[in-house]
């Protein structure tokens, strides 16, 4: 592996993890109100089109990645939505 | 401009922008107790070798999306981290 190719291996899997920390707090403290919805749902879009564009190109790294974020994302939304809904 | 290059464009965008309604969010209310700092820290650190990436490979459109979502991610983080800093 080159070295361009490990630093784009560790962008990707820390820019695909990094919604987790979020989904934890947010399980464990129960709360979410300070979080906005409307960012998830844009990043839900944003990378449910970068996966797209990874099927277009057969690009397995992009389709991994920004699958993986979008399932995270959907989530961490279906959380924040859920919480509203009751509120 | 393919159907592709329009396809990942749009992903750009909207991955780039995706933090700003948290930013304005946080700004509005002034509460971001719920939102995880350890969450925009990854992320900074993602798009951050996301840059150094598309360096390596003089990608304009990587250094651009990527520098601006580090730049945004910096904000949001800084806005969490001077919140807890005064409780």
């Amino acid at each position: 592996m080159t070295l361009e190719e490990i630093i784009g291996v560790f962008a990707g899997i820390f820019t695909t993890i990094a919604v987790l920390p979020q989904i934890i707090k947010a399980v464990k403290t129960k709360k979410v109100e300070d979080v906005s919805p409307v960012m998830f749902g844009i990043l839900c879009l944003g990378v449910g089109l970068w996966t797209v564009y990874g099927i277009f190109k057969m690009d397995w790294p992009i389709i991994i990645t920004n699958g993986i974020s979008f399932i995270f994302n959907g989530i961490m939304l279906g959380i924040v939505l859920n919480s509203q809904s009751k509120n």
